[in-house]
């Protein structure tokens, strides 16, 4: 071995236990090899995270960045109700980054991972050569179906739908972004227990990521301001429907059923679902205050670009 | 559609000509769908390019850089001797990038993707906070095996066996690092031809890389120093030998072989194919001059830590 990257390529092929019927090649080679679901496909996401904007690493550990990095993707994967199979995670380091950077962002990485057997199966490490440069994370995250149903996506919603989130949403910029755990188990027990018509992850704001089921499935949607679950840190806001409506990363899963399919989710006492709403055949996103008020919802949230 | 990131997410799936039965779910939902290849498995990898470490964008445009991202995770394909499938790619753009630096990057895309009918299937779009932060592109491509060969991986090597490389080798630096044609198209019809070893793709320099391939398959190699087959651009420098040992980015192609199946690849007159020494048991790289002498060979190449 000639160099840092050989060695600390070793390094995370030794700390892999990825098995070889799952992954008949691993870390090291020019490509990992995965096997497929049953139904013969992967699915697959990606997700770029920067020192700055998704994290600040001069008030948060490079473990917890890095964790939220691989929680992020595997968010994507509860969205559809996919079994996480594996991932590949890049890095752009600082310059003043080294081997024990390296350790810390994979205990990150390995810490989200593990609680769902995802494996680290791959990556890549760069550095950059300016100063001011900051580090980035990107993780590629691959997932399965589930054996009971298809992955669920946001354009199925109909008319008629209740509309449910799971959790509480607003002001996960004040911890929960950092700490949260991705639904994934959730989004495998409410599709074990209930048909899904539509579903996604909260990352930018209910009303930006309702606006987005409602434009691809053709619909609109009734919200119930009073039903709306608000986390304890958007209440201490000065206006907590706007934190639920446009904070982002609240990382909850947002989906449609049937009324009667809601029914049988009733019965699952361990997760925290609430109907906030009905879906609409009106192409626009209202809200229905307690007084009988009715106003219209805008997609606001955070715009990357 | 509320913002430009649903804007842009809306172009690049319009821009999209995934076919449904390769890709049932494509741009747009939280998980992109891909069909695995016949032996129900796909191969994956990962590589972080950063502006002024990978490509300078003082010096080359932007459909450059992304074109080098996208045909480096091609040149990763080629030596697996896998077909290209898919890929995602996310990039972290500076705060002065737009809509317009957006499609220059698609264009970079899939130039190099349409070549080998690889597919842009999903992707992430983040924006740095700081003026100082550069441009960073992240391409992760699927591929699965070719119907006659398995993936050929690096620690496959045997004493005796022949040790070639395809094109030419040094001073990629003065421009085919950006342009270079992964040599996809060579590895299938070189594994289809012959059997084939060890591969990899020289991205490190010669030295390095040949060094992978020795210590995974637990050999040694003996070059043939007359044999190498240097480029224009390296037989420029003040070393030249130093330039092939040591350049990175030839993205050429590094297999061993049997010698009688080496005899196989005689009639592919469309490929450049050198004979550049032989795998021995020593477990350490040497290089015979032309007047007989012989030198150790230390890995040396490109640390990108």
């Amino acid at each position: 071995m000639n160099n840092n990257e050989d060695l600390i390529t070793s390094w995370f092929a030794s700390q892999s236990n990825a098995d070889a019927a799952r992954f008949p090649i691993g870390i090291g080679d020019d490509m990992a090899q995965v096997r497929a679901g049953e139904d013969g496909t992967l699915l697959v996401t990606t997700d770029m995270l920067l020192d700055g904007v998704h994290f600040d690493l001069q008030q948060c550990t490079l473990e917890e960045a890095c964790y939220k990095a691989m929680a992020a993707s595997l968010s994507d994967c509860a969205a559809m109700a996919t079994v996480p199979v594996c991932a590949v995670v890049a890095v752009a380091l600082p310059i003043e980054f080294g081997v024990e950077e390296l350790k810390r962002v994979h205990a990150g990485i390995t810490e989200a991972g593990e609680r769902f057997n995802c494996k680290l199966i791959g990556g890549d490490i760069t550095k950059w050569k300016e100063e001011a440069e900051s580090f980035a994370i990107n993780v590629t995250m691959l997932s399965k179906a589930s054996g009971w149903h298809v992955p669920v996506r946001r354009s199925g919603a109909k008319a008629g739908d209740v509309i449910c989130v799971t959790g509480l949403l607003g002001g996960s910029m004040h911890g929960k972004h950092l700490h949260f755990t991705p639904r994934v188990n959730e989004a495998l027990v409410i599709t074990k227990t209930a048909n899904i018509h539509a579903m996604m992850d909260i990352t930018d704001g209910l009303s930006a990521d309702l606006n987005r089921i409602c434009t691809q499935s053709r619909v609109g949607a009734m919200l119930e301001m009073e039903k709306l679950p608000i986390s304890d840190a958007a209440r201490k806001t000065d206006d907590p429907y706007y934190a639920v409506f446009n904070d982002g990363e609240d990382f909850e899963l947002l989906f449609t059923l049937a009324p009667e399919e809601f029914e049988k989710l009733k019965d699952l006492d361990t997760i925290q679902i609430t109907r906030i709403g009905t879906v609409t055949d009106t192409m626009k996103m209202q809200a229905l205050w307690q007084d009988g008020r009715i106003v219209v919802v805008e997609p606001g949230g955070y715009d990357h670009l």
